[in-house]
């Protein structure tokens, strides 16, 4: 049988767990040039609150019925497909639940081992890409310059502020307690932490980014956005990756009041979304796997088992309670 | 004798006429290398509102008991410069007075005549280059996109949506009142206006914008960016040139709260001051001057006369009693 976990309800605010429901389905079947994956490990990332929202977005919505969207990895065990062999690892957006049957469109193949899953779920897969190319590419970063980003501990902003240390630039993170402060400055490197819980976020800006800001990597909007934006030098990049603030919030999104420091400082905010960039994720999945091999780029996964647990794991998303990229384990032995 | 307006009081909000004092000096002296320069006309920018803030901007601002800053043209009337002759006619930051003497710093020569000196503080002085450089070196505008324009019927507006047709874009602009909305498209040669007084302007932008932004210049801020926001196509550049609706407000500046379209549309907002252009303005003022010889560039100046009407005259930019370029006369014969 195969458990799938599928959209019941759409939620206003942060979901309860009345938001999705745990079904029993037959297993899949394959066809001709088809593959049947057995998931592994699924991702869990903010962007999903987004796709259960029913608005015009960058990736259709998920409808009520359907089976939740999600990045996920798992190993192949049938398999009438000339590319995808039994035994061969996947990642795909197979969705939350333990079997997928997919004639292989978006799925790739992945040079790891069982053990290492996890990791092409975060640092090797989509967060690492999005850090990657958001702070690159669209931020186009330069050696010596002054880096501030939000959600610092997390899947995205752990890598950014590591990528952005290999280039040899100041890195400021963001996040929030002291033991993710402590991660931040002891584990990954980073010069400066700030604890947007117990600092006055407009003060520890000021003091902490004393230099000014030449790139903001913001994922979480709201105040901290409108703060970083009264420090930014000439020219300085504002990359807006999310705003995990107000994913869940019921009133009126709060726009950056401050957003005439663009003009002053002839500065830019830009959006991206890292599909864009799934021609080069193989370049880059290879640039930070060398890192990693040379022990410049650390990579930390929470990892959380049962695909019953679905809700609770997603909670983790948004009240702060862990650290790195949130994973959750839906196979079962 | 030399009437000079001099800033007498930092406003809240509006400026009311005690913001100035006018006051009459002695005729400037020139000595060794530099040049008495007799003020015909001089500018008027919604910018001025913001130099007389006290706050950290791309200029310092205007000082209590100093004369108000103003872009100005005039004509040579002593020298001791080797470049600058008598007759000459000049442009430069003379201020809201009649004489100035100058060591040439920041001045330029004009090859105008008397009559048309106000197009040198217009299309072809700082209003035009701020268009020129806004839409094609910010925006890097292409042949065929949409273009939204607020301010459209400004000394910056009228010259964006004009440049953005000769360049075979389709050109959207947003004025008050339908004697501007008819200026726009009748005169202008806009392919539609939207009138913010009248319109509901939400609903306007989504009809007369059906094909979507790809380019909208903003001169406005507030509530008509908010709007702009929720219509704009992937890769769309927003160009934050100024805020008129905000540069009054006595309470917080109320920021684009559907900022979140930039990440979905992987589109950017990017501000810019034309002075970092400096070294471009012949180039640019040539290309203008060519245009308007064929016909295909028109300009309009509203001008007013009398230093002591300057009061009266600056809240002109501000309640939208004038079409194009904002200027007053200070000379007398």
């Amino acid at each position: 049988m195969n458990k799938q976990l599928k959209l019941a309800d759409r939620p206003e605010g942060l979901p309860d767990a009345s938001t999705w429901k745990l079904e029993q389905s037959e297993m899949p079947t394959i066809g001709e040039g088809e593959f049947l994956v057995k998931i592994h490990y699924i991702s869990l990332d903010p962007a999903m609150r987004g796709w259960i929202r029913d608005v015009r977005s960058y990736i259709p919505p998920v409808q009520i019925g359907e089976v939740m969207r999600a990045g996920s990895v798992g190993e192949v065990i049938a398999s009438k497909h000339p590319d995808f062999k039994v035994g061969d690892y996947a990642y795909g957006t197979g969705g939350v639940q333990q079997y997928i049957a997919t004639n292989g469109k978006g799925w790739v193949k992945l040079h790891g081992s069982a053990e290492n899953l996890p990791l092409f779920l975060g640092t090797l897969g989509m967060p690492g890409f999005t850090a990657y190319f958001g702070l690159l590419e669209v931020g186009a970063l330069k050696e010596g310059e002054r880096v501030l980003v939000s959600g610092g501990a997390g899947a995205v902003g752990s890598v950014v502020g590591q990528i952005a240390k290999i280039k040899g630039c100041h890195v400021v993170g963001i996040a929030g307690g002291e033991e993710k402060c402590k991660y931040m400055v002891e584990e990954l490197g980073f010069d400066e932490a700030i604890d947007y819980k117990s600092d006055d976020i407009k003060a520890a800006i000021k003091e902490k980014c004393a230099g000014g800001i030449d790139v903001y990597f913001d994922n979480v909007g709201g105040e901290i956005l409108d703060a970083a934006l009264t420090r930014i030098n000439r020219h300085a990049r504002i990359l807006i990756c999310g705003a995990i603030s107000q994913y869940n919030a019921t009133e009126a999104i709060k726009g950056p009041a401050n957003y005439l420091a663009l003009l002053v400082n002839r500065a830019r905010m830009e959006g991206f979304v890292v599909f864009d960039f799934a021609k080069d994720y193989a370049k880059a999945g290879a640039e930070m796997a060398k890192w990693m091999q040379e022990g410049k780029l650390k990579s930390k996964e929470a990892v959380f088992e049962g695909i019953e647990n679905f809700h609770d794991t997603f909670l983790r998303l948004f009240n702060g309670e862990k650290k790195g990229k949130l994973v959750l384990k839906v196979s079962e032995d």
